[in-house]
């Protein structure tokens, strides 16, 4: 315990940077010398990396952190060491796919670790995967079969295999690993990790040897969930320079709601696992102890898409993206990985577009299913498989492990693998929640309630427990940035059953919550002019009541066409409730109650008044 | 002139529709039946029809009518008869493609064909086409090559060749036809006709005949604006099973500017025609004429992408759409038809993904055109080929007719083909309107404007001038139903140039006007409590005066997020403004002005007052 790398073991980005920012400049490279020597000494043994940081390497980059000559509390990451999966550029290090013969030296970063390092992070090595990415096992690679954190007899997951390792190991609090089938989650769930799939295109791929370039996502690894969302907010940008990449919408949902409706597959596929499905039934308990309704679903679309990766014309891209590679040194590459990329070559364009009708008409059917919901948990891989299972059956066991991620970006969705407990032999287990895209913010915020079901959870394989890890700042949720709805105080018509309330909801508002403005209104039934009754709320400084309210959440999307029906002489301003907050809410021009109005504040609000005509049956209000 | 098909001869979808639903069903079948014997007594002879329909099939049809059990005025297509391309189905018609051994008896409507009929139309017959939708000449059908209704000589244009010729010569006044690589616009511009080419998925394509499945549209060929408008807006909905189908925004973009920014080719391809270009650069100078701004652009990325789509795999897609017709009957087919989807094999699955990144990357060149610009502005064809020149050079004239039309589809872009005048040898030229997809509304509008210069324009090859016959309802451009901005009237520190008028800038909102309101106001400086300065607009019943504002376009969708900007005790309400409309502007709760407010309604306005302030040296209002 007296080695710097034992005191950073597992240390989160908050840590790093904490530490990292407090002392100088020299001070935080020397610590990060210290930590990647710890590396080199048993690199040998240690198939997670490919190439690890040189000194001269670190040196420049704290150079190059230097040059940006800014305060270290501007840069989020200042300090912070991360790894980079090796399919993935870091301007100065080779770049393998873990294929030696297709090496070459990345001269510029990729985007998202520029972004990264613009943000203060230093690269401090590139690990290991399945060659080209291709794979979801973590064994097809030259460089070694990176083991499994919890146990050398079983696999590490793959493609990202070293990435998932040396995050769960604690000897980064971070990593980037690729997505495509299912990369960035399997190592995730069999390393005890978060895995953020973020949704298509809101990571940049410039500088990603491609798999399936249409497909590919870069994924993020993390200890727990605040740096998971940490990382995602810093490396989500558009990136005109990838032509895939897409702009996150600047309102996206950061919640569901307080009971969300999770759909379970009504026909799991285990293949004969009978651990994994007792912690799966586990979780979907904990969910519901939440509030979620939990409803079964058909996902047999889902699982039609998922067999189409492989068996369809995808393939084709990953034979695109390594053409001349494939053609003229087929020796030089892991032959499994070889027999798929190969495969390719059965498909025409013909096909192509044959397989891509066949994916529109299932996205149909999933549009269907999510139509009734707000996600989807699905264990994250069936199996957690040894070593030896994946050399008796590469490919099916492989073909097994995707049942559960290969649909996902073939259908455009958002996914974030999280622990989600430990089995008996001690390995661990993990689920994915699945959603439609853009909606990473909101699964981050669904994660977090899971999780803090169990707030001592130890980190990856560190046998560390972080109080609040998985927290996450409410900044991030509830920033007028990211408001997805106006709440709106409604005191008339547009009360429930009344009969402007279908205005409400045209615009797809949801009632909040029954309640009373604070005690400084008047109210006035207005003159009709033959139209619908409505009254005006007042303010006033003195003689006020609480006046009943409903408070109405308007979709922020939608607020313009639902201030268009509002008329004269009443507007939308703030109200204050019952608990002295201030909302938007309905208000009234002093014109409006100037003339021919009655003061009805007395009933405290428009119902009881409604209902005391009624009674008088002195007027049929509408 | 007494046959009662020479009466009806020109009409357009009103006059139709207005002498149908004048009379008896009976009579309104009895004017079809007519009309229709006038097509039948022809055929022979004219190869714009493959199918005409039979009395039993116009009865059945005024059965179905019937059994709507509405009134003709609920039916805005009530009896009007119009055409159908054959590679489109329409119930108990044979479906074609202007292939005969392919043809099949279609048992159902084609949604679009359902929808119109449901609005009361009446399907007279199938027309003729290049084969299976692959051509723009009009000329590979065994049913005949369809001449240009201005020249026998001439070719009508393809592959809607039948289609735009019945329509043109005024036998109906709307037909369909099918857009995919230009399909619906070469043929209008080369007949005189409106041919729009709606965004991709906006009309449903369940039940045609696939040429590229990814890339088809259902187009309209009409004789003037008013009727185009009105079949896209019947016939635009969401048909779930299509997997292509797109839901139409509910507000889209209905008018460019008044000033709008339209780009023609910097390097305009006329393959040496010399007629053409003096008629463009003519359409060219009216536009400015209507106050656009015409910028030229380079047009190399566009014209890249217009050729991928038959270089590269897309004919794959027409290859997989009849893939055992054109493997077991290659000898039924079209040779020069056969040879193009042919070479489809070509292409593998990885050359798919190839060219698909591309596509992708030439899109982001496109974006860039497009983020300075409202639309451009092309010749619809470059050439008006006579029928030997095609027979010459079948599928190099082809290509060059697609110059301008071919990269359409393959960037998801609208498109309105509209006449554009006649060169000095009587034949018709067009021009092209294109924008962003889901902007057909707006290039209606657009369009509008520009055959306003030519009132007295004749429809198609009729002769006949239909005065207003391009004017389109203002209620389809004003209706809120398709509101895209939010007039709001602004009073104090949002005006231009003030403390919070950026916010404005944030939800991008426009200026449209500086006015006054109605002199029914009073202005008053509210107490700042350290903040913003800012005043509150009180109506009154006497005494009031006009203030000056300012009224700003804001985007409806970001409406909400300027109110989440509007602070207690300012609302947002309805303000009457010098013209005596009420817009929606900014209200004050009397709360606001009842203590230490002082009225300032002698200044005019806000930026009178503050003024005032300044040049008194009173305070610095900001």
């Amino acid at each position: 315990m007296t080695a710097n790398s034992y005191l950073t073991n597992g240390w989160t980005i908050q840590q790093w940077r904490d530490t990292q920012s407090a002392g100088s400049l020299d001070d935080a490279l020397t610590r990060i010398n210290e930590l990647v020597s710890t590396f080199k000494s048993y690199k040998a043994n240690d198939p997670a990396w490919i190439t690890v940081a040189s000194a001269d390497q670190l040196a420049a980059q704290f150079a190059f952190l230097e040059s940006l000559n800014k305060s270290p509390l501007d840069l989020p990451l200042y300090g912070v060491p991360f790894a980079v999966k090796d399919n993935i550029d870091a301007e100065g290090f080779p770049t393998t796919a873990a294929c030696p013969a297709f090496e070459y030296n990345a001269n510029k970063d990729s985007t998202v670790v520029r972004f990264l390092r613009q943000a203060g992070a230093i690269v401090v090595g590139k690990t290991n995967l399945d060659q080209f990415a291709t794979g979801l096992v973590g064994t097809r690679s030259p460089y070694g079969k990176t083991p499994n954190t919890f146990s050398d007899k079983h696999v590490s997951g793959g493609s990202s295999s070293g990435s998932a390792s040396v995050v769960a190991r604690g000897l980064v609090p971070f990593a980037l690993g690729t997505d495509t089938a299912g990369s960035g989650r399997v190592p995730a769930s069999l390393n005890n990790l978060v895995g953020l799939k973020p949704t298509l295109g809101a990571l940049s791929t410039t500088g990603v040897v491609p798999a399936c370039k249409s497909l590919d996502c870069v994924s993020i690894f993390a200890l727990n969930l605040v740096d998971a969302q940490s990382i995602f907010s810093i490396a989500s940008k558009f990136d005109k320079s990838d032509c895939y990449s897409r702009e996150f919408p600047k309102s996206p949902l950061t919640k569901f709601g307080s009971k969300p409706t999770l759909a379970i597959p009504s026909n799991p596929q285990w293949f004969n696992e009978e651990k994994n499905p007792v912690l799966f039934e586990q979780a979907v308990e904990h969910f519901k102890s939440l509030g979620a309704k939990v409803i079964t679903v058909d996902f047999s679309p889902l699982y039609e898409l998922a067999q189409l990766l492989y068996q369809g014309p995808w393939v084709g891209e990953r034979y695109d993206a390594i053409r001349e590679f494939v053609t003229t040194k087929p020796e030089e590459m892991d032959p499994i990985v070889y027999r798929i990329v190969k495969t390719a070559e059965n498909f025409s364009a013909a096909d192509c577009f044959h397989f891509e009708y066949k994916r529109k008409a299932l996205l149909r059917k999933i549009q269907d299913i999510f139509a009734n919901i707000d996600g989807l948990v699905v264990p994250t891989c069936p199996l957690i498989p040894t070593m030896d299972e994946v050399a008796a059956e590469p490919v099916l066991v492989n073909s097994h492990q995707g049942t559960y991620t290969n649909f996902v970006n073939l259908a455009d969705l958002s996914a974030l693998a999280i622990p989600a407990g430990f089995r008996d032999d001690g390995l661990p287990f993990g689920v994915t929640l699945i959603s439609e895209k853009f909606n990473d913010y909101a699964l981050l915020d669904l994660a977090e309630r899971f999780l803090a079901l169990s707030p001592e959870r130890t980190l990856g394989a560190t046998g560390i427990s972080v109080a609040e890890g998985d927290k996450l700042p409410s900044s991030a949720t509830t920033s007028s940035n990211v408001a997805t709805h106006i709440p709106l105080a409604v005191v008339g018509a547009h009360l429930s059953g009344m009969a402007l309330n279908w205005q409400l909801h045209q615009v797809k508002a949801t009632l909040a919550e029954k309640t009373t403005t604070s005690p400084d209104y008047n109210l006035f039934a207005l003159p009709t002019n033959g139209g619908i009754a409505k009254p005006g709320l007042k303010r006033v400084e003195s003689g006020g009541s609480a006046i009943a309210i409903e408070i109405w959440n308007v979709p922020i999307a939608n607020f313009g066409e639902f201030m268009a029906m509002v008329p004269h002489p009443l507007g939308i301003g703030s109200v204050q409730t019952l608990t002295s907050d201030w909302v938007k809410g309905f208000i009234c021009e002093e014109i409006g109650y100037q003339t021919g109005a009655s003061d009805i504040t007395e009933f405290g609000g428009w119902r009881n008044y409604i209902a005391s005509l009624i009674k008088r049956g002195k007027a049929k209000p509408f």
